[in-house]
């Protein structure tokens, strides 16, 4: 298992780590197989999408915000981050990705994206790699 | 890893496709492991959800518009789907399914899902099996 | 494959099962690969996240329902739990962890949650594990 970490500077941002999760599979000399990116925080997430226009990273960032915004009066959890919590369940803790003669297959829009839900933080990114 | 196409007729649709990933599957002469479900497109996901009721898949895609439309005022990116690409983020690009004695470990009531956002597109679907 | 019952004792709820998970983990004398938590439902989903706070568990739920709320007007499926297939899945019907010396590699705060949308039910829940 590998691990690496991602420097955030805003309360929500999508920053794509397809670059360091792709280091880290030819560390593995791998060839045919399944790659798991996983964080092991509970307001963040791993996603996958557009990596071509930057728009698209905000917009899925402004409207998930509008939906499920912070500090709404009835959240009991005092650390003003409930909203975070929320989102980190519904992007998800991980994403797997196949992995074919030692590439990984996304499609040509696809990047693999940390999704910083309350930040600004310091935070970790597991990557683990099981071949067929 | 295998590969199969899928044609989509709506903006909006889900397609049960259960019998082609069960199919790939059968090809494997694979006994006890997990298969991935996954889709290389950023405005569409694979889910898994009822497949007796047609009604209600077509909720689930009613209520996902409702709370995620296309085309709101704020949106910045030109191609008119960012909602697509959230619901996509949502849903999620992939679905693991366990397998033993060569079949798909899956409720009475589950189906496999591709989850159209963008839709109609032809699109594809790879699947890939690891044995234990 | 292993499987577990799970109890839930209202609608919407959510039931910590890392030790479940760890207690089948031991079983397997398992030392590095990734474990999958996978539900048989429709109507329920497995997530990971706060294990802390229990008002985390209770706001996710209080604001998942407030944006998907049951028995709404436009639903055509007559169960009436249409809401609960829809958040089944976004939060999505398993979860991958990596194994590291025969332990979960889950962070501090981290918890594994079996996430009820149609209780009270009994539910199950299946874990298999995939060695390096």
């Amino acid at each position: 298992m590998q691990e690496f970490k991602v420097y955030t500077s805003s309360r929500s941002q999508l920053i794509d780590i397809t670059h360091e999760v792709s280091c880290i599979l030819s560390g593995y000399k791998a060839q045919d197989g399944i790659i798991t990116v996983f964080t092991p925080h509970t307001t963040a997430a791993i996603t996958i999408n557009e990596n071509a226009d930057p728009a698209v990273c905000s917009d899925i960032l402004s409207k998930l915000d509008r939906l499920i915004p912070p500090g709404e009066a009835f959240y009991r959890h005092l650390e003003g981050n409930s909203d975070s919590h929320l989102k980190s369940s519904l992007v998800g803790a991980s994403e797997q990705i196949l992995v074919k003669g030692g590439k990984l297959v996304l499609g040509t829009w696809q990047g693999i994206y940390f999704a910083e839900f309350d930040g600004p933080r310091t935070r970790k990114v597991y990557v683990d790699f099981i071949e067929k």
